[in-house]
């Protein structure tokens, strides 16, 4: 079974080096050509899809639509679910990264953006920010919605997603492509690969690559690899590493 | 119970005024403006929706998105089905509509465009062409792909689609919104308002114009109207009813 992740291309407001977490941004000029890039990649290795999903963010969505049009498959099924969202960053939603580092400390943030359990502080119930005031997520029991999460909480609605909604399609044969976020996907490669919360702590996903998956009858990872140049690889992965500093490198 | 029909924008092959069909031709950059154009109105007057329908084919999908994403309402979930696709034009699939005047007659043309159970000469099953030859179509039973159709076998897998997939979320009070062709629309007018097939030949639906109908509980229609400018709808209703014509007005 074969399986890719997708995370989107650079946003907006990656860009401008600021926390985006559900704040609906839309990809940069620079993001939409890694999504045109991905898709000519997968087209060129041979890939293709039965089903494809996203979250309800439009960063996401948009990296999808333009894959899926350099591959000539924009007639696949797509399903969106906010439970592929980014993971949810609280007040932090909106602040420079580099700003809250000066303000709270680099190792505060870095605790913050790629801890297991620590929770960003929460919204304001009455924040308009809060999902549960948005036309967005009106259709969802306000219960549901968060006002921050830590990425065991990303995890504990991402990863039950993933075994109820996508890989009975997978046990099915069908081949799926999931395009979503740097913290709804590293959920996903944490339970598929058995990681713990320190090694999870240390993978950076790099944006608009294709990370491709395959699993045996029982699950298990048998192969794992991403697509394209590894230089440019590192150096995108590199680049995530060091969105938390202080200072832009 | 409300229902908005949205025929996709200009496709480059408008433009040429080539017998599309199933050909999957994207849309002229008057098409985007067409289909932004038809997003931004819908919210101006203060419609929204719960649920997206669309084809199988590129223009009537990216006229969806463009309009979602003028809506702010991309997250939507979008469903894509072959049955609402256009009319399959057989054999007549990439010629010129005037040159086909010319070669056929005017009124031979306006048969095969506006009569009821003609079909355009079939397409060999050796065309590569034929739907059951491509991709695209590859989940679907090679029996129910079509080499030619008139508007009865358009009509013949629109409307039970309909009764089958869209309807019953109506009927659970559900806002949709679908985005698909010329014929597949017609199709659907024509069951809703009980038109005879000599009506429905008179039927000009224009391109990128949101036309909303409102049905009673026993599904009679009550109201349908047209949003937007009357003197460009009666433009645009003229330009649809002139593309047979061996002359371009």
């Amino acid at each position: 079974m074969k399986l890719v992740l997708l995370r989107h291309g650079e946003s907006k407001w990656n860009q401008e080096n600021r926390f985006t977490g559900w704040t609906d941004v839309d990809l940069s000029e620079t993001g939409e050509n890694e999504a045109r890039e991905a898709g000519r990649l997968l087209k060129a290795e041979g890939f293709d899809f039965d089903r494809c999903y996203t979250s309800y963010l439009k960063r996401a969505i948009h990296t999808l639509n333009l894959a899926l049009e350099e591959m000539d498959r924009e007639w696949l099924p797509v399903v969106k679910s906010w439970k592929l969202n980014e993971r949810h960053y609280g007040g932090l939603q909106g602040l420079n990264k580099s700003e809250t580092s000066i303000r709270y400390g680099e190792e505060q943030v870095k605790i913050w953006r790629r801890s297991f359990d620590v929770q960003p502080p929460a919204l304001d119930p009455a924040d308009s920010r809060n999902p549960a005031l948005q036309e967005q997520y009106r259709g969802i029991e306000q219960s549901q919605l968060p006002l921050t999460e830590s990425l065991k909480e990303t995890i504990a609605r991402t990863v039950p997603y993933f075994e109820q909604e996508i890989r009975p399609h997978m046990q099915e044969g069908e081949r799926i492509l999931i395009t979503a976020h740097g913290n709804s996907l590293r959920a996903l490669m944490m339970a598929f690969e058995g990681l713990t919360p320190k090694e999870i702590m240390e993978v950076n996903l790099p944006t608009g690559i294709p990370l491709v998956y395959e699993f045996d009858a029982d699950f298990q990872v048998v192969r794992k690899a991403y697509l394209g140049d590894p230089a440019l690889i590192e150096e995108k992965m590199q680049k995530v590493a060091n969105q938390g500093k202080a200072q832009k490198e």
